[in-house]
């Protein structure tokens, strides 16, 4: 009884293994497969983001438009990175979540065939009567068999264990390195892509913008003809410089306690 | 009628460059509130996936538990610098809109100004017949003084709008450079923590584990005395080696083509 006891304890704390591997692969499975979703919402938003981009550019004056495009594009290759990213995290997932169905499958099958066996070893006192009564009545062997039979299938399902314990340890570290690297890479590729990015926004010429911009509102006025105080009544108070009335109106509005503190520091980098 | 014709159209193309700008603005802040909103939700299944890991970690033996750990916290240092990624885009984006309001608000008061002006200037064919039939009555005076207010109102608006200009151009420089630097930051830190998490699942020690493991099974069976067979029948079909059938059944089951390719090439890096 005593064998059969640790038997069995040894049979609870392999299927235990199993057990809670299966519990919590499932659920790291699950999660990452979310994790992966919301990347891939975060894609979607993103590219919503570059067409938008695309839209504004072509209603601004060419210097503009070149920039926010150049940018938009920047925008679109980290969404690049993104989708290989989505698509890369999601083999191994379900890799692993199949590779722990199938080992369950397998070991059923030896637990179940190790009961049998255990059971026809100890099933029957008529037979262990039969040895004390009658040795060499074919018996004896019946019971040795199952002895050996059973012993062997519970050493392949011990290996078995210990192959799975080996085997899901070494996946599970090949698993996070393979999650972690493909993260890696797509940070990386992403800084590479924002540092371009950085630079075209700091290409961008705004004095030639500015120029292109009121030339077309002059082009639509026909200035000098059709407002002839601008030029004979420079008034003091409306001054044709950025220190004007309205630009300190705009600077007002941004020192505005309504207006959330920006974070300009940033850009000087 | 030719003045009143162009100061119109030099007004509607002051009213489209706002409108234009609100309409862009608006768009571009409504998609990276929800790119933002996205991003946040990306970082809530993440710290869910580094709650789920702590307790797998907590599962399992000690080598692994430390391992899993450390790892869960590289994790949810990652999504710190997410979440400060987040709270630092939030900002300028509801600056810009703030502004554009604020911006749409006074020129709407100016252009009313400004027709009002014009109106006033034009209204009256009984002060153009005063001026004629009793010059000096004071009704040419009336005339002139709109006239002058309506040209001064009418170069106030064209200096916001090329002030509105170049404050928008300036604005949105900044705000993607601001942007940019704040993904480009998020990105270099996240290169930086996946490199240390790496670091950690290459320490990992898998055969102390696996000892700890057998250990623990053995413990539970008292093995040596429950398993008399193991060491009197060594038998070649399950030999207690990796090489063993079972572990052939799981590397087989590697190559199922159920199997999703594994990135095995990801880990060697």
């Amino acid at each position: 009884m005593n064998i059969v006891f640790s038997r069995d304890s040894q049979v609870r704390v392999m299927e235990n293994t199993v057990a809670n591997a299966e519990k919590y692969f499932g659920q790291l499975c699950s999660l990452l497969a979310a994790y992966t979703r919301k990347t891939a919402r975060l894609r979607d938003k993103a590219d919503q983001l570059v067409k938008q981009l695309i839209d504004f550019a072509n209603s601004e004056n060419p210097e503009l438009r070149a920039t926010m495009r150049d940018f938009a594009e920047d925008l679109a290759k980290v969404q690049d990175y993104r989708q290989a990213q989505v698509s890369v995290v999601g083999a191994p997932i379900s890799g692993l979540r199949a590779e722990i169905k199938k080992f369950k499958h397998v070991q059923n099958h030896e637990i179940k065939q190790l009961k049998n066996l255990e059971k026809l070893r100890q099933k029957s006192p008529s037979d262990q009567q039969m040895i004390i009564s009658f040795p060499g009545s074919g018996a004896e062997t019946n019971v040795q068999r199952a002895a050996v039979d059973s012993s062997r299938t519970a050493l392949q399902l011990e290996e078995m264990v210990d192959a799975f314990q080996r085997q899901k340890l070494r996946d599970l570290q090949t698993f996070f390195s393979d999650f972690v690297t493909i993260e890696m890479v797509f940070h990386a590729k992403a800084v590479e892509v924002y540092s371009s990015a950085f630079q075209t926004l700091e290409k961008y010429d705004l004095e030639r913008d500015l120029q292109d911009f009121r030339a077309k509102v002059q082009g639509v006025s026909g200035r000098h003809d059709t407002w002839p105080l601008a030029s004979t009544n420079p008034s003091p108070s409306a001054p044709r410089s950025l220190d004007s009335q309205v630009s300190v109106q705009l600077k007002r509005a941004n020192k505005d306690p309504e207006y959330p503190p920006c974070v300009a520091g940033w850009a000087s980098h």
